[in-house]
């Protein structure tokens, strides 16, 4: 984790409380809000794991202690005037509310990330899906490569002579084989964009 | 704005106000946390404008007021126990941050969403960019959609041969010139992620 000097940052706005707001390091996703007494935030930093302070109990707890649903800390940001905390985290079993939601606020935002999450657990847990076509594709590399080739030409004739509408669709099907493909070569997604995020600077 | 019921909001937790956070639509980003208390919850209800209340100055601020840099609210989420909202919003000029920063904790997140903004930006503002591919690439179909071959073609290649950093390298080639492809065909990213979140239902 980001070295973060807890001496500079400000708790007295909330009477000893700092806002900490818990992002899905992979996706994006904001999964919690909760606030943390200086003694929460450092056992946060000593142990990794996030640990909040319950308003309501009054006390110091860690996320996830009961249900095992934990929340790895990765990174640390304070905002602008030190008042609040954006944490990077990792979401175990992909569930950060206590109501057994993926996250606090009921979003279901989709995105290429929670494809390739989607993707990867098919990989990882082949019992489930014997039939699935994803699955099917992770078995047979042949079939993938042939595929990507396949849906490049369907985007390019969309292109030249059919239209938005199945662009978009024909420019799903791409990015959804793209996404097996590095799968089943053990590639994450992520890697693919810190090599774009690299040529840019 | 998804519909809200202010009235089973709890306000009571904080003295009178609520955590809101907001987070970019488009990239997923978090912008900025601050507070609302009722009047500036309703205020950015009514107008689709991020309202604030000040701690400090105690009193409605309009975010951007004085800036430009607005946060249009387009869509809200209460959080399980109603004390926390999150809202998605399109940010003016891309400063979030009265620092002139993107966002007010200094995140640098690369994603696809977006280089896929950069691109557009090309798009729409040729001059800055006559020398740049992405520029060339923009003013010319054919070598847009040849591109799309040829980089499916070098995924495949490195798939078969040349190893994961080749097709790291590649498939980010790839992601890059499909971007460039849906830019020039005035086409969302977003629209291809909802097809894709379409056939997940």
């Amino acid at each position: 984790m980001k070295q973060l000097d807890v001496s500079k940052l400000d708790f007295k706005k909330l009477g000893g409380l700092i806002p900490a707001i818990a992002q899905n390091a992979e996706t994006g996703e904001v999964l919690t809000l909760a606030f943390m007494d200086e003694p929460a935030l450092r056992k946060t930093i000593e142990t990794g794991y996030m640990n909040y302070y319950s308003r309501t109990r009054k006390k110091l707890w860690k996320k996830g202690e009961e249900s095992g649903n934990v929340q790895k800390a990765l990174e640390v940001y304070p905002d602008c005037d030190s008042d609040t905390l954006l944490f990077m985290v990792e979401q175990a079993h992909d569930i950060a509310c206590h109501d057994g939601t993926r996250n606090c606020f009921r979003t279901d935002r989709f995105s290429l990330e929670r494809l390739f999450q989607i993707i990867k657990e098919r990989r990882d847990n082949p019992k489930k899906l014997s039939l699935s076509y994803t699955s099917k594709l992770l078995k047979d590399k042949t079939l993938m490569r042939e595929k990507i080739m396949e849906e490049a030409g369907e985007v390019v004739k969309a292109s030249v002579k059919e239209g938005m509408e199945r662009i978009i669709y024909e420019a799903g099907d791409l990015l959804y084989h793209l996404l097996v493909l590095l799968a089943g070569e053990g590639i994450e997604l992520r890697e693919v964009i810190e090599e774009l995020a690299r040529r840019r600077k």
